[in-house]
Parts: C-alpha cells; sequence; structure tokens
C-alpha cells in the first residue's frame, strides 16, 4: 500500500548532500481526505527542519492544517538545537496526528519529541523497527544512527578493483581500473558522507583531491588523513579544495604541524599503539564527536586492512572492473587465516552495474544496518 | 511482441541437459488462426529433432499441419546424421512456412535445410542476426556454434572466490568458501557442459569427482583432466562416476598409462610446449573433433590463467562469497603487467544473488558469446 510515507521519505532522499550532519528528513501534511497540504525536507545545518518546512508549504499554498496528519520520517525534533523544537511547532499548527517512521536516536530527543506531542493531545504512531519504510529510513541516515547510538561514524570501504579483486599492478599502476561511470557515481558516495578519509600513503602515492566533484553538492565532506608521523606534504593538492581538511597524528613535530596548520589543516593528536600506528577507535570516536555521520574511505590495502581488523569498517562499496589482473595489490590486507571462518564475514546488498564496471555493495556481518 | 519463437526457446531451454552434444532446439507448430498444433524440443543423441517431436505431437492431437507454420530455434537439418533430415519431415507433412531464429552453423547443413524447404515451395523466413531470440537462441548453443565455427569448445572458467578474489587460504583451504547454495548452481553449469576440466595439481589437491551432482540430468559430462606427466592417481574419486574419462598427457609412461586405462580412463597424447606444459589449442581442438561443445573449467589459478593467457577462455562464471580474506591464492595467474591495457579485459552481463553469495558472469572482450 502506497503511504505518504514513501513521499516523505522520497522527499528526505531529495537531500542526502544537504543536510549533513543533521538527518536527511521529509515530511508531508494530508488532509482528512488523503489530500497532500504541504511538503518539505531538512534543509542545510541552521535551517529549518522538515516539519517547518512543510508546515510553510501547506501556509503558502493556503491551506488549513488543523487536524492534519503529520507524516514525518524521523521523530519531531524537542530540544532547542540550532533551531526550535519542531514537536511544538506542530502543536502550535494545531495537527491532530503525527505519523512517524523512527523514534529519534539523538539522546536529546529519543521519544521527548512524541510525549510532548501526545502530551498536547496530538495522536502519534510510530512504525514498527522492522516496516520497510522504517528500515529504509534508519539505512538513509545509517551515519546518524551511528553516531548516536554507537558514539562512532558508519564508516563505509570504498574500493575499486579488477574482477580477481586487484586495486593497482604490482608497480602500483592503479588509474584508472574503473571507468569515468564508476567514478562519478564514487563522487556521489564522496558527497553523502560527511567526511572522505584517506591515510598518508594514499596522499604520498596519488596525491587525491579527496572532494565531490562533478556532484551537485551545496556543501563539501570533510578531507580526513590518517597521519601517524606528519608526512602529509603541505603541497598536497588536497589543500587546493574549500573543505575542512583534519589530519590526526602521533607525531609532535610542531614545524611539521605549523607547515600544515598554515594551509588551513587542523592537526589533531591522537593516541598510537605500540608499533607506532594511530589507535582506529580512538580517531573514530573523535570523528564521532565532530559530529562526522558517515566517513567514506578511499584507502590502501593497508588501512582497509587495519579498519576491518579493528572492526571499525561497516560497509564495502565495491566497484569491479571487467578485467582480470593476476598480480597486483589486493583490496585489505587481511590474514593470513589458518580458517576461512577467521576471516571477515559481509553480507551482500547490492549488485549494480554501472557503466561497464559492477558496483556491488555489502554489509560488514553482524552489523547489517546495525 | 509474443512470437511463438519465444515458446520454441523455452522448449529447447526444456533440454538443456538433455541433447549435447547436439544443440538445443525447440519447435513449435501453429495453425492458420495461430493456435498451436503441435510442439516439442530435441531429445537425447540418436533420438528424433524438435521438428519431428513437434509433427508428432501435432498427430498425436489429430491436428492436420498442412499448410501450417513452424517455428524453429535452429535451422532445420538436411543431412543424415543420426537421424533422417527434418526438413524432408516437414516437406512431407506439407507444412507452408517455417520459421527459424538462426542458420545451422554445422557445415553439412549451413543454408542447405532451408534451400531445401524452399526449393519445395515452403516460405522460409531468418531472423536477422541481431534481433533478441535469434541472439538467445544462439546463447543456448553457444558451444555448439563455437565448435562449428571456430573449431574449438565454448570454454567457460568458473571460479568460487572471496569478495576480494581469493580462491584458497594461503594454506590451500578452499573448501567451502562458496554457499551449498552456490555449489548447486554449479552443477547445474556442470551439468549443461559436454566436458568438465581441469588440471592434475587440482585432482592431486582435491580429489574431485566431476560430476553434476544433485541435478536432474539424463547425461554425465565427460572428466578431463590436463595431466604432462600421468600423475592422476588410479584411486582418484573422478573415476567412480559413471562418466567418461580423458586424459590428456605429454607422458610415454606405458606403465601409468595402463594403470589409468585400466580404471577406464581413455588417454589421449597431446604435444607439451618446450616448458612441458600442453599445448593449450592442441587440446582445445581435440575436444571440439570429439564433439565437445561446452567446456566447464574447475581448475586452480596456474590453468585459468594459462587458458586466459592464450586466448582460449570464453567466459567467466564466478561466485563471489561474502567474505574478505586478505592473503591467500588467485583466481589466475596472470602477469605482472606493466600497464591496465595489457590485461584481459572482460564484459559483464549478469549479476545475481545465489544464496548467500553473488553469481557474476562476464565474456571475455572480443569474445562476447563471439
Amino acid at each position: 500500500m502506497h503511504s505518504p510515507l514513501h513521499r516523505a521519505l522520497a522527499l528526505a532522499e531529495h537531500a542526502l548532500f544537504l543536510t549533513p550532519p543533521n538527518p536527511r528528513v521529509g515530511c508531508v501534511i494530508t488532509g482528512a481526505d488523503g489530500a497532500v497540504l504541504g511538503e518539505g525536507h531538512t534543509q542545510a545545518v541552521g535551517g529549518p527542519h522538515a516539519e517547518v518546512m512543510a508546515l510553510r508549504d501547506a501556509a503558502a499554498r493556503g491551506h488549513d492544517v488543523r487536524g492534519a496528519t503529520v507524516w514525518v520520517t524521523l521523530e519531531p525534533c524537542a530540544h532547542h538545537g540550532r533551531t526550535p523544537p519542531c514537536c511544538d511547532a506542530l502543536v502550535a499548527a494545531g495537527v491532530g496526528r503525527v505519523v512517524v517512521t523512527n523514534i529519534d536516536p539523538n539522546p536529546r530527543v529519543a521519544g521527548a519529541g512524541i510525549a510532548r506531542l501526545r502530551a498536547a493531545g496530538v495522536q502519534v504512531d510510530v512504525l514498527p523497527a522492522d516496516d520497510p519504510l522504517a528500515r529504509a529510513a534508519r539505512a538513509l541516515n545509517i551515519g546518524f544512527f551511528s553516531r548516536m547510538e554507537r558514539g562512532r561514524p558508519w564508516v563505509r570501504l570504498k574500493i575499486a578493483a579488477s574482477a580477481d579483486g586487484r586495486t593497482a599492478l604490482p608497480n602500483g599502476v592503479s588509474q584508472w581500473i574503473t571507468s569515468p561511470e564508476a567514478r562519478q557515481d564514487g563522487h556521489r558516495w564522496r558527497a553523502r558522507a560527511c567526511a572522505v578519509l584517506t591515510g598518508v600513503g594514499t596522499v604520498l602515492a596519488d596525491d587525491p583531491r579527496l572532494d565531490a566533484r562533478g556532484v551537485d553538492a551545496p556543501r563539501q565532506p570533510h578531507a580526513v588523513v590518517l597521519d601517524s608521523h606528519l608526512r602529509t606534504p603541505p603541497a598536497a593538492r588536497l589543500f587546493d579544495v574549500p573543505h575542512k581538511v583534519w589530519i590526526f597524528t602521533a607525531s609532535t613535530d610542531a614545524v611539521r604541524r605549523a607547515a600544515l596548520e598554515a594551509r588551513g589543516a587542523e592537526v589533531i593528536s591522537a593516541p598510537a599503539a605500540p608499533d607506532g600506528r594511530l589507535v582506529l577507535d580512538a580517531v573514530a570516536a573523535e570523528l564521532a564527536r565532530r559530529e562526522v555521520n558517515e566517513v567514506h574511505v578511499e584507502a590502501g590495502e593497508t588501512l582497509n586492512g587495519a579498519l576491518l581488523a579493528a572492526g571499525l569498517a561497516d560497509e564495502l562499496l565495491l566497484y569491479l572492473a571487467p578485467r582480470l589482473l593476476g598480480a597486483g595489490r589486493g583490496m585489505a590486507a587481511l590474514g593470513p587465516y589458518a580458517a576461512l571462518d577467521e576471516a571477515p564475514a559481509l553480507v551482500w546488498h547490492e549488485a549494480t552495474p554501472v557503466g561497464p564496471d559492477l558496483r556491488l555493495r555489502a554489509d560488514v556481518a553482524g552489523r547489517e544496518r546495525f
């Protein structure tokens, strides 16, 4: 059955690149006859939320929303954040009923919005958590749920490889294993993330810009480099892009730090393990503290393997090119394992042609949309 | 538009496991009003072809086929092979028109069937080669077309691997990377092939039976082992199965040969290159001479790589398990290449979930259904 929530979810999807670190939320207001009175989605940070946009839309269309039903893809907020509470706006407008897909995992909301609406006499219905619409609305904001519920971002490893899983030839050549179409698609995944993360090895080898190009995106994800020894060159191209640059390091080299800060980077101290590598759990927690929802990782096999081994990788976004390379570099430095069940397990959830390549997506097992 | 050829093709597909080394052919006979008068598909070798089955079906139903239209997924045969010519049977039955998807590539037919029908006053229409139905009928018998047109079989490499392209752990453990569902699906691909081929290394390591199990298949593919030095153990499990066993070798060791022949194997001498390996072109030509259409290869990375490097591999049938193994064995020993365009290119044509795994299919580029 088609519900106005389908339309609300589509509106939320329109805000894919717009709202981070806020969740993408869509809202539809219907009258007693089911006619749409107003609709909208969350705006950029500091702008109105979906419910307020829908109320304004209804007003602009000259509709009376008293007694109307509000369909919204996340519980209306109950706190004064960057905007006033949406539940108060709905109560003030006199709506009769609110249907929400999911309770807001933000501990400052977490049911308080629903309670305030009910206290004001508004009927509130919440979808069961396993309702397909509830799951889809959650998946759309998987990074926001991850940050709120787990205190760390949703980490997506983007890997471009040959059909036999090679990400580069033995001589390091990797540009371009996949097609322009796949690379363009990859930029859309960059654009929806709060941060694009890589290791200093990739910065030194490929000098990536770490921005989202060719996408109609109103904001750029932050660029994050894991760089234990501050080897990032101040001339790196990632500094040529108007995005925040965060460099995590265990180095105390003040000269290198100053040179990078002069290029606009924020250098963030992080603990290192005895082997000198950054403690990835600490990095993830700090990213969450900095309101990073989804992390888009484009790194080499060493960092990919370390994120998987640390249990911090949640999803694999894989572009498989139609070519067999034989010898070459792998996707993730893991193992050697003695038995198959020691190796990280995944759950496939997508296989789609993108140009001549295949886009495959999998969640790490046990973390399926967690 | 739905054509009776769709039904004829579906009938041909029902004969997938039945007819090799003959092509799978379906036939539908319709009356002036479009009603189906009779239908059928080719039987096992030595049995009637599709046209004769359809004529018999019409007779059994009491239908008069004079003036009727015959829809058939391959040109009716014109030669006395194991059965009399189908074109003569159609002429004798007095049909008015024959619509065929493809001209028979068998040089003993190759248009002669159509010519004989036309000479007898029957209208014959042939689909354009790029008609989707013509392409589908050709794809269904790709091995037959390959053998007739290229003098070698269609070679399909079946590979089970992890998401990162590993076919075994460094310690050799590979059972089971993929799921029971994927293995069962693989047996269906074995069953449609004329031969299942592997290298002696796989025989020694895994002792495979090389048969099609759990499939309702009326015939077993032949088991073919490439074994330069006749190292196949006479106690190998592949001898426990009621199928033909062909062992290609460059060895002249009469004792080993006799031991294998005593187990029912046919030992076939083949030329070896200076490095001692069998000349794969010669093996492929001999397989075609022996009426092998499709070869299903389940081998290790060495033989897979050699078949690809020799230009003899036509298709990749890949089962990707939802797991990352990191270190391990590859799909195909190739390279090292210095540039990406030196590596074998593919064209993806399928991505389908099979149980928890993905089945991916690709043709070698330039050989797409050739």
